[in-house]
């Protein structure tokens, strides 16, 4: 079994800022604990600030991985062409986030992307990708 | 440790009615095999249609549960006093639905539980609560 | 044939308050009057304030009656809950109403159940009720 | 008793179009079952696509009927002048629809008849006319 | 110098309905003593209910009118053809209305006119027709 | 003098929960207090989580008392059969709130009951009952 | 026969500022013709920059003048207070506005007067007052 | 093969007014040149400034016709009429706009008739008819 | 004890005007009751109809009195100016009305001072005064 | 003569994705047929998934082509880059799209583009972009 | 050269309230440093809790002053008659905000005033006002 | 002091494209005249047509500048992910503009980065750069 994860726009700073709303684990830290409970599949990571590069991972994501796990960061809540891509694709797409986005601004409360996800999954801190995981499984 | 598992208006009727949404199982069957699964925490289970009847025993779960996991059905667009309850007590609480709300009707794209619950889960049909329970361990 | 006539909140004080607007008949008296019209079918009656108690009324009424006329009082406008749970019986439920709820408060304009129900009759006073089940028969 | 059935803009086309809709009798046939059923009054039948023509039914009822069951079809949305025609006269007017606008696109939501008229029923097919006539009764 | 007064739909119905708010005056009655008032101008009146009449009217004025009083009863709240006529002739059209439709229901409020017209004149009663003639004078 | 004083979901906790906002002292020991702040009156009291409860205790409080003092809590905000139920007693019934509820949450400014009671006072803690029993003597 | 006209806010710069909109003559001049064409009533005229002092005027026109024609301003878009000062004196008050309002920005379009005012009268330039003043005759 | 031409409310002044907009050339002139065009099949036209004779013309257009090309004016933006009536046709309906009715005012933005037409051109001035007739080749 | 009471725009007129909502007594009547009930405490009042004036007392209340009795008339719904000067002192300022402003005009029901305010006391006609000294006791 | 294609997100997808909706040809094929067609034009072709990329080809379309045919894909409905772009050039761009863009979700019925654009052709397939060809010619 | 700084509403207590958000020199203590760093001009200062005395500072500083730097205070939100005087007025007018108006509460983010100066300085404590002379010079 | 001016999408174009409102000048040539004025500190500029170019910029000038001076063209009002950035780092953001954004299209009026930056400059042209230099000495 094959897993894409795919991280957005700022993801590249988890540990480092706004750790009191993100934590201070890096997401490579993370990943490293992720991978050991889940030995028996390959989980491949992908972050990019760029919105297109999402788009086209989700793109090609088709035949090779059997389900992708998404934090588009604040693309969430702006891109519909990532809502877009996502129809393209036929393997589950879930939506993870690690705060609780509905606690935060008006604006972090609408999502273009959780209509065509299979799933959502947020708040619960780094354990969101585990448990996005866990749901593929 | 203690888990309670709190069920909403109309999901007496799981796996009986609008089964093309929600599936064939029950909740009693569902509830066998995710004990079995969880055999180390004690699950208990509490199915209200009545508002009131959540309310309370989410002001009664402080003491005896260490989370609750809450599908609040057609409450959790409408009920500003289950989101109050939830803010009284300390034990996380997490916010489950069967389907994926944001791909239905408008009105059940807002949930007054979201803001208030630690994280939401929804969209993984039965396994919604499993994962939710994970979340909790 | 049996027809389940299902009222709402507030509606125990038919006859007795706002009766400018409700008219001077209690419902028992105009239950009456409404099984001597309709003597061929059997009209059951039920009146709670509790939204649950609809709630499970409409539930249980699949496999007794052939359908049920609602007023639901004040929970039309508010509950999601009553438009779940007729979406779950696939027997036919007419909406009725005394007043001209158009002709009333904004917020009296919007009805939940309205979309789940087969037909809606407003306006006719007492009458509504004679004429959903006529549309029954 | 004298009563007037107006039938507004594209009504014409009943039993022609859209028959999963509206079904698949004519207006004109309907007409003879309905005459039939209430043979001790005369039903007038009157069919337009002129908003003004409506317009000018309604103003011209007043001394030549006891009612008016009026399907303006679309002009239900969008029509004022129907609006005030029905405020400017005192005979006691019917709003029906053969389908449960509620159900449908949101534009169809919104009557400007709803509050000038008696009452409304919709939903019930053709039989919509027929109830409407029995609240005239 | 020449005037066309012209009166929309339901209009022809004043000084008969609704006379709590227009009045008891019929056009007629009141037209007589407009002419005499300013008998050194020609006051050509036309009424209808369908609105492609008013449109056409405004539409072949240009050349044989002054100027147009304009009572386009409820169509000024819905005709965007109206609107577009207006802009079509280079003759000043001013808008009238017998009530005052700021206190009246919340659709009524709104004109497309009133942005094309030269000037506004309500409230005044018939009288409102006669400032509007003094003022093209 | 009678009076009753009806508190809503969530106010059980008074006291303990929540202290931040709503103090520390309970609703029992407050009674204590008032009753012999008041002693020349009856001051009974009711607290449920149902909004039905509320609704029928109205319902009933005609005959029996002199005026009704009504915190709802969340029912404040969401309950059209409350707004009913006041409409239908000739008794004063005065709306207080423990806190500012202007100063929270937006879904907090509504009140669908400020409209229907005779007066509102909030945001003064427990003593916005006291000031409620001042107002109906 | 007394009439008092009110000037508001801005509006002791006519003739000088913004004379594509507002014209070439000043207020003097213009009200030096007003009285010549009226000779037979006492026009007097106030003008403020004060939201208060309109209210005032308002206020102690009551017993004084047999009717106001009021040009507010920009306090026409925001002075509730006027608008109450409005409500309490018998006499009637005239609204009017030298450009057409409704052609201009979005927020010159409501206006809390026109609800409260016996009729408007706008987009005439000067000549609004004068028609103003007819319509008190 | 053959084709109807279907313009609305104002559009008989093409050519003649607002001419900024709409250009110099009436439609008859531009149908000559259109048709010497397209030699090879019948292009009808019908103009009509009455919301009814479109919906008329389209209602019958089915068996006539292999496809509508419909400029329907300010009619556009304000008639669901239209709109059921092109609902109730198998042919297709092109609809075409001579300006940019989204460079314009808000309410020009607006479409009822888009969402049931085939497709949309606007812009092209008259050109807009020839892309339609050649999008139906 | 030092109180002030400060009346905003249009107060002057208590008793005088618009007596079906406001009542028949005039403010200084009802100060000497209210001094000779609360004889322990000094009662100052302060009544303008201007915004500034009003602005200024608050900035200038805060070492001279023990709290502020606001009753601000129509500034109540638009002045941020009087909000601002609220959260500038730190005496307790308590908004009251004399009538039920949620029962009134939608644009009443909205205040800018609610928030900043203490409380709010409303409804209980010139009684909202002693109920809001009342609270300061 | 020389004509630039420039399609946007996902476009790149053309004929193997959501084929019910967008068809069976990839874009390369259905170019080879639009070049022969149109055999004494340049057509040139871009597709980027990047918005910045769409940009930048507009900005240095200016002195290269005649025209752009631009679909942009979901950036339609959120780029206000590409608007600005569009507005720096002062050759014709013509807005494209495949599917009825007004029959779809909400939120693609809105288009920063379409108020900058020559004009607008939606809802013909493929042929959407020969039929933007023709209007450029 | 000669500069106006107007101040409006409630900034007479610079330095005294609310110093947490606007700091804690007052006024006059900056304006002498400012007057020293910009020695070779005129600066005047015009503070004024009047709505009525900021407009009629801003229509006389036509002639004596080369710019004006305008910080409204809450007027900013609500005064349409500041923003017509300084239509009024042909020299440069510069918004200034101590605080960053945006990351306060929603009615705080609207401006009538932005729209109508020539550019806004916001968010830089009383350097704000410095910023805005240097951009004058 | 080192200070990096950020410049977003379509503002490589400055003195080329709409210099009606943006000017003739280019950014490299202002720039020269900018360092110069500015000698004692090092201003480092970057343009980028792309959001995520601009986001990395952020993200890495947190330990090599003093401050950001930031123009993100477009993306101002569609930029989240920009928003977050500015939010990880912690050195000053300066947002400016060159044209009054408050006085052009309704949606340049809302700006998802002025709550995040210290403060906003808009309207000077080329010199709201310099302004912003000046706030950060």
């Amino acid at each position: 079994m094959q897993i894409l994860i795919l991280n957005g726009v700022n993801l590249n700073l988890l540990g480092k800022r706004e750790t009191n709303i993100y934590g201070l684990v890096s997401f490579d830290d993370f990943l490293i604990s992720l991978r050991k409970k889940y030995a028996q599949i390959t989980i491949d990571h992908f972050q990019s600030n760029e919105e297109f590069a999402l788009v086209e991972q989700i793109q090609q994501a088709e035949n090779k991985y059997n389900g992708i796990v998404l934090n588009a960061g604040a693309y969430t809540h702006t891109s519909i062409a990532l809502c877009d891509a996502i129809r393209c694709v036929t393997i589950p797409v879930i939506e993870v986030h690690i705060s609780n986005i509905f606690a935060r601004e008006a604006y972090r409360k609408k999502s273009y992307l959780s209509e065509v996800c299979m799933g959502s999954i947020c708040g619960f801190g780094l354990n969101s990708y585990a448990l996005a995981i866990e749901s593929l499984l």
